[in-house]
Formats: C-alpha cells, structure tokens, sequence
C-alpha cells in the first residue's frame, strides 16, 4: 500500500518544555485539500493518544483513516474548502520521533533515555510542521481527547498562529481519576516482565501489559450504558480462549478481548507511556498560576467545546469548565453537549451526533 | 488478639449450586448481641468481596470490624435489640472453606480444583449457619455490595427464612460494566508469572496482579468527583518509589499505592478469583427466567434498597431496578437514594449519609 505520509525533520536542537532536548527530530504528518493563496484556510488536526496522522483516506493512500467520516470533499472538515493537516504527535512511533526512535547521537533506540514528554512539546512540534508549510497563520487547530489538551497548549504558546479552536472530549486539565486510570495502565505495561525497564527487543514487548491496558482503557472510552444496551449478560459463543477455569464467558469479555488483540501489536510500549504520562502532566493552570491566567492567554476569536454525557474520562463537568473559561476571552464560544451513549471514544463512532455540530461550526466560521 | 470468630462444620456432602459439592465444608462467622426467646430477633449480614466476618468489635475481638459504626449498643444496627450474625462467604480466605482450604479428601489445597463458586453457594452455606444457630426465620438480611447479590440469593431461595431484606449498593444482575471491570481485574492476577495457573506457594503468591486488580478495584469503588475536590493535582510528597522514570508523583497515584499495599497480602488470590467470578455470575433472572419472575420467589414484608448516586459499579439505575421489582411483590419497600460523593464504598466510609436510613428502617420494622 501506498503511503501519504510525509516526514519532516527539524534542523537543530528541539528544546523540550520540561528538560532536555531532541536533535533533529523528525514530524510525520498528512495533508488533505490545497492551501489558498492567502494562506488562511488551514486546519490543524491534534489526535488522541494512539492514533497516526493518517485521519482519512486520499488518493496516495487509499486505506481508511481514523477520522474517515469526518474529513472529506463534502465532509464536515470540507477539503475543498480547507487545507488540513494532521500530525503523528511527537513521541508516538508513526513516523514522529519518539522513544522508539533512533537517538542519532547514540546509534540507538531512546527508550527511557527520551526526555520527558509533554503536550507542550506536541504542540510546539507540530507549529515546526505548519511553519514548514508555510502557514502563518491556522484557520482552526481541532484536537480530540488527549489531542484537546495538546491543542489548547498550542493555542496558549502560539496565540499569533492560531484563529480558531475546536476541543473535542478534551479538558483543560487532568484530574484525578483520568491520571489513576493511566497511572495504572503504565503500571501494567511496566509490571510486565517483558517490558525489561524499558529494553524490550522490538519482536518482543510486554505484550501482555499491553493488553490488560488496552482493556482498561475500553472500558474508560465506552460506556456502562452502551454495554448493557448492547451486551446485556449475552453469553460469548467462543468461551474458551482463555486457559484455566477463568474463561471469557461473557460477550462484554470476548469483545475486550478482541480490542486488546487488535491494538497490542500496533503500538510500541515505551511511546504509550510517554504520551499518556505527557496527558497527566498538562495543566493549563501552569500558564501564569491558575486556570483564569491560562485562558488569558487565548487569542482565538471563536471555539466549539464539545462533550459527551456519557464519557467518564472527559465528564461533562470539564468541558463546562473549558467552555466557560475560553467563553471569558472569547465571546464567540460554543459549548455542545452531547447525549451520546457511547462515551469519550463517541467521537470516532457516532457520526451522526457529531457531524451536525462540526459542519455548524465550520459553516458560522463563514458569517 | 484474642478472636470472637466461631466455625460451623457442616457435617456432609454440600452441593454446589452449578455442580460438584464440597465434604463437610467449613463457615467462619461471628455474632453479636443475644438471640431472644422467640428467635424472631436475629438479622443476617453479607459482606462484599473482601471483608471477614469480623464486622464489628465485641468483648471477644476488641479490635474495629469493617462496619464497626454500624454495629453495636444503641447503633443503628442495635445490639441491644438484635441478635447479629456475620458469615464469612463460602470460597473466601477468613475461616471459611475456599479454594485456598485444604480439601479433606486429596490433604491437597483446593486451588483451581474447587468446584465453580456462585453466590447461591455463599447464601445456602450461610443458611446452614443461622440454622445451627437455632434461627428458623431471619428478622432480616442485610448485603453489602457482592453481599446484596448474596443475600438477594438468600431470600429468592429460602424464602420461609427471612422477613426482611437490606440492599446496599447491589443490584439485581451484573451488568456488562462491572463484568468487564472483575474480568480484567482476574486477568491481571493470572497474568501475573507467579500466579502459575493457581499453584503459587502461599508464601510467594501473585502480589503484583492483586496490586494492579487492587487499585482497578479503588478506582470503581470511589467517585471522580471525590477525587477531584480531595486530590485534584496536588502532588505526592514521596514521588519516587515507583523506579525508573515514570514516578507516582501525583497524590492520587500514591493513594491508590498505599490501598494496594495493605490489601495485596491479606487476601489469597484464588480466592479472590472465584468470588468476582460469582459476582459475573449472579443473574436474578434465572430464577424463572425473567428478573420479574425472580422477583415473584420472594416472600418478604418489607424491603430496603439504598443507592449512591457517584457509584459506577452499580448505578442508580440498577438501584430503581431492584426497587420497583421488589415493590413488585411487597409494597413496603423503600428506595433510598444517597447524594454521597464516595462512590460504590459510600456504606463503608460515609456513616452521617447511611446512619439515619439504616436507623429509620429498623425504627419502622417496629411499628
């Protein structure tokens, strides 16, 4: 298969926000659409923690993107109209440099020799990106759950680059139970002794950390209510799969199962634990001493803060606070709130809640 | 420290709910208060997964129960008035036969050879020990979580014993939400090395998947919201016991590391598995096939089912369900729904919120 991805490397010293720096790094990203002669129509796309820069399909690469619904000719984020791009976060393992990556001052993989990882540093990275490609200035910097947090640092550091913010699932920073359910899924990742502090072989990671987290996080992403909907107390028609008397009887356990199976292998160890560490750690707070200092900072002219009711990692009590408090330096802010079932990970999967309020967006940016 | 625990052998075969029996099984409980004339004074406690039957202090066992302020001398559930018994649930570790006894016929620990545990097994072996208490007909029967389940088992299956029924944050059935939570908590102890498939040496057993379920079990168990106002980002003053470079260093995470601690040893691993397993297993709704013809077994005068509104285990909604299903068959059932920000454990550690309503049933059982 094709790929549409690009690779873009810094030339210098990539100074890290909390200590230490990168040399050189490198940024993967995608484009869709065409930029305008005047350089306005750019959309600048922050992902979850997991996903690449591969949000949609094109005509270099045909396969479906994370995003495929959303971003399109005739989408709710119109390439037609818009230049959009989206970046493999820094410290992810798509292409963008990160802890799986190859110090070239060394010859070697990183791992826990990569500096300590923040938002700040996905944000500042991605501008390099934007910058190379000649955008002075982003219509909108969209950024869904982790991607939120990444894309409100950039809004914060590089008020000039930035017109517009649309925060999805997102808040303004993490709080307690968001950062023990992460907590304990690093937690897991290291417990495994594969993980070998961090000098795991390529071929063979803790990959049964990996799973038991990414079931931990199914179960944060979706909801109870989803569940019961749709698994009830349905029995699993393949029951046995896991040894001993303990086995996945029910639907609800064959489904994790699955989940874990699928994403294990698709995301390096060291990469996950740097960027959900880099979730924990954001606080819009640290911009001046408090949230309201934070906000104060904001030079956007309109955003759309958009939650779920049912998402228990993202409530709805944050996206209230972020809403209220972009709302205190920009006039033009919209709040929607979401009667989703499916919890923080509805944004992938329930395209009809979110179409609508995506393509609103966009068509006011017009008045 | 002297004990107040008492131990009832059955003598004979006791069969299991699903199938297999066990030989003269043995239950560990503990009483309070004196058992009147009429035998009509005895109220009967299921505990959730973990506790003992150590569920209040006594002349015998002065050290605190796990419902110390609820049991006693002019407490809600009053010593004075009631004669109180607590079992040990059959499968658990505090003098209760388990998969961790030892199985009288092979002189072998059960371990994985126990047959499979449902809450049925733990509401029948604890009639046997009210009957050989002389009771013939429980005031009431009161369950905690897991315990509400248990003593739902209780009243649908031996309805002459019991005249009235306490429901604290339990539910009817085990929904999907909490399946997949006690799933993936008993996929982190068989995951871990030392687990080796149950045959772990009780001195070296699985620590480190009983940590991990541990601090997945605080998490469902306490509320994002009281998390948020007790810990919000505060930082942990010790943030280095974890090694390597991702450190505890918010005091959530320490929190959760302190509860892990305490509990890892004091509970054996598979015993721990076969009860959570129960509790999937639990579904009122095979009594008859449907939960309303489950409800339909029972023979109760009165009925009490108290919720938390932060507790994500088991929802308010499961709470309404319980409710207007047992209203179905006894009309003096009173649903209490408590504003707590404790989640599931609010019956554990908001006292001023459980006090009056345990208080004010059992003042109405009087009239």
């Amino acid at each position: 298969m094709s790929s549409a991805r690009k690779l873009f490397t810094f030339d210098g010293k990539f100074r890290m926000h909390r200590a230490g720096y990168l040399d050189s790094p490198t940024m993967a990203y995608e484009t869709w659409g065409t930029l305008n002669s005047n350089r306005d129509n750019a959309v600048l796309i922050f992902s979850g923690l997991s996903p690449s820069a591969h949000a949609a399909s094109s005509d270099e690469d045909m396969s479906p993107g994370w995003w495929e619904e959303m971003i399109g000719s005739g989408l709710p984020i119109d390439t037609d109209r818009f230049f959009v791009i989206c970046v493999n976060s820094l410290g992810s393992c798509f292409g963008s440099t990160g802890p799986a990556s190859v110090n070239p001052k060394t010859g070697e993989r990183y791992r826990l020799t990569f500096p300590v990882l923040t938002l700040e540093d996905v944000a500042d990275a991605a501008l390099l990106v934007t910058k190379h490609l000649g955008v002075e200035c982003l219509h909108t910097v969209i950024g869904c759950s982790m991607g939120g947090m990444s894309g409100l640092a950039f809004c914060v550091r590089h008020p000039e680059a930035v017109e517009r913010f649309v925060s999805i699932s997102s808040a303004a920073r993490s709080l307690p139970f968001s950062i023990a359910v992460r907590s304990l899924q690093r937690e897991m990742i290291r417990s495994d002794p594969k993980w070998q502090k961090g000098n795991y072989e390529p071929g063979d990671p803790p990959i049964t950390g990996q799973r038991l987290a990414r079931k931990l996080g199914m179960i944060t992403y979706r909801s109870a209510e989803e569940w019961a909907g749709r698994f009830g107390r349905e029995r699993s028609t393949d029951p046995s799969r896991i040894d001993g008397q303990f086995v996945a009887e029910f639907s609800v356990e064959a489904y994790l199962e699955n989940h874990a199976n699928k994403f294990s292998g698709a995301f390096d160890p060291n990469c996950y634990l740097y960027l959900s560490h880099a979730s924990d750690l954001f606080d819009l707070a640290e911009y001046g001493g408090s949230l309201k200092s934070g906000f104060k900072r904001l030079k956007i002219e309109q955003a759309l803060v958009i939650g779920v009711r049912t998402d228990i990692l993202f409530p709805l009590d944050q996206q209230r606070e972020l809403a209220q408090g972009i709302a205190s330096v920009c006039s033009n802010t919209r709040l929607a709130e979401l009667d989703c079932i499916r919890g923080h990970d509805s944004f992938l999967v329930d395209m009809d809640a979110f179409r609508p309020v995506i393509c609103e967006y966009f068509e006011s940016c017009c008045n």
